[in-house]
């Protein structure tokens, strides 16, 4: 098994092999594999090979265990375990393993698709979109989240132009989103995270639409660090503030994004810049650092919730929508 | 006269000579010399070694107005350039000019102090302030100005802690506000530009303070980009939000922030980075990009303006105040 490597796009295009659940740990905390429906899909994978190579029950069960803990926030991770771990010690077999994680690869390749549907219709001719992060085919295993909605826009025939928020401190703007953008011909703006307001202020920005990590019943979401800033700015200049995420993104048991865990990540990342274009720190060593992976968005800042299910408009929230939702098709 | 790099900053304490006013203009459109005051200062006594070095009025003038250009929204510069050009020709020599380039520095020195007097009492015990860019020792010649406040107020034995905002593209933040408050001994943390909102709305922020580049009469001003979201932040929490600036950075003739200039900068800053700490490019080359150096907050958003003169607040900026200043002492 191998992963594509997405500390080194877009200027390498790099291949890691995937020789056990302990590498795929590795490389999601490095977040060489990376997006909340990607990582839920590897992990199913990683863990259906770790059964192809001869682990015993309670050794799957460990190492499934130990991929739940590789991210705290993205839910879909969780799901993917939870669905590993369904099968029964009397149907174990590398076979039945094997069958789970391709269903969960194949369902987040669909829902991709039902989110993509179901949003384009929220983007107009004309649109100026700003997005944060990467949300496309990198981060799930079919057509994104977020930019899957813009990609079917684009393809729909609709002129729309992408403003992508580079998304310090890793840069999944910068590198990741602008390289897919070019690669699928859509017209697109790189900009720092701190000019997104002043884009608003001049009337350049008519939606923001972002991906998620983890959605919460009363509507609250956590996605990368930034996106609370882009809906409160959002709000103030009267934006539509759109949400795009899998069904397996809910997180049914979390009432609200208070109870949301936020990963704290390492200092180094605030202190400079690393990957494969290389690695420089500008600030000083013995600084205090602050830096969170991500961060939570009120459902009050929400227009709407794209799900694979369909469109969500705040009163769709208010009335308990999530509560008849099942993750299962 | 030599000028300390700031692009070389913290990695490098390194001194640059300056030969002729057009080694400023370079200086200053590259940003080893930045900081609106310091910008002004330092123009005017690059003007005055060349008179110094024999060059004549017509030449002087003519230095004066290239000098003027080297940074359009910094109103500083306009203001030191304007007191060098008032000397008559028939008073012009060596001696004049530098008499007037050394009453700027010392005026700037004094208009520190007195924002930082005058902005003080506004910082209480316990504040955890946030600030964007570099407003330090730095960027005047003299304590600063929205950092000095904070200096007077640790040097006068309130607790606070500062979170620093990095200001992406060219770091300011994270490179020379880091390193002088460490030397400060001013206990602080570092941050993406990203992170403010998630901090505001954890309650860890109880006060914005920040410079400015060009006051508007209407009270609206520009600063580093990045500003403006910090304002619309600290509003939608109900954090007060303070500019300190010298007088010298009000421009009578500016009505509002719409009239002021905003200079859009080299696409590479977005796209990477570059320092004495090294150069990395992360985004793709053939990226479009978004890059203006500045942007402007509106008077609404503003708690209070902190200048040498004192604090001002909504109510004097209603009431004309700025018409009756004059920029002279």
């Amino acid at each position: 098994m191998q992963v594509l490597d997405q500390q080194a796009l877009p200027q390498k295009e790099q291949w890691l092999d995937v020789r056990s659940p302990e590498d795929m740990i590795t490389y999601i905390k490095s977040l060489q594999v990376r997006g909340a429906p990607m990582i839920g899909v590897s992990a199913a994978l990683s863990l259906a090979n770790f059964a192809r190579s001869g682990a015993s029950y309670s050794e799957y069960l460990a190492a499934a265990e130990a991929l739940r803990s590789a991210r705290p926030t993205a839910v879909n991770l969780m799901y993917a375990i939870d669905k590993m771990k369904e099968i029964p010690q009397d149907r174990y077999s590398p076979d039945t393993a094997l069958d789970v994680a391709i269903k969960i690869f194949e369902e987040d390749f669909k829902l991709c698709e039902r989110i993509a549907q179901a949003g384009e219709p929220l983007i107009e001719s004309g649109d100026q979109v700003l997005t944060i992060c990467n949300t496309g085919g990198l981060a799930t295993v079919g057509v994104g989240t977020a930019l899957g909605v813009l990609r079917r826009a684009h393809e729909s025939g609709k002129k729309i132009h992408v403003y992508v928020a580079e998304t310090r401190p890793l840069l999944q703007g910068g590198r990741l989103t602008a390289w897919e953008l070019q690669r699928l011909n859509i017209p697109s703006t790189l900009l720092c995270d701190s000019m997104a307001g002043t884009l608003m202020a001049q009337g350049k920005i008519t939606k923001v639409i972002v991906g998620a990590d983890r959605v919460a019943v009363n509507g609250d979401f956590a996605n990368k660090i930034g996106t609370y800033t882009l809906a409160v700015l959002a709000k103030h200049h009267g934006i539509p503030f759109y949400m795009a995420a899998p069904t397996t993104t809910l997180d049914i048991t979390c009432s609200s994004g208070q109870s949301i865990e936020i990963e704290q990540r390492a200092k180094a990342e605030v202190l400079g810049v690393k990957g494969s274009f290389g690695e420089v720190a500008w600030a000083p060593e013995t600084c205090s650092v602050y830096n969170p992976a991500f961060d939570v968005t009120p459902a009050d800042l929400i227009s709407a919730w794209i799900f694979d299910r369909g469109v969500l408009y705040p009163k769709d929230i208010a009335s308990g929508v999530f509560a008849n939702w099942s993750i299962k098709e």
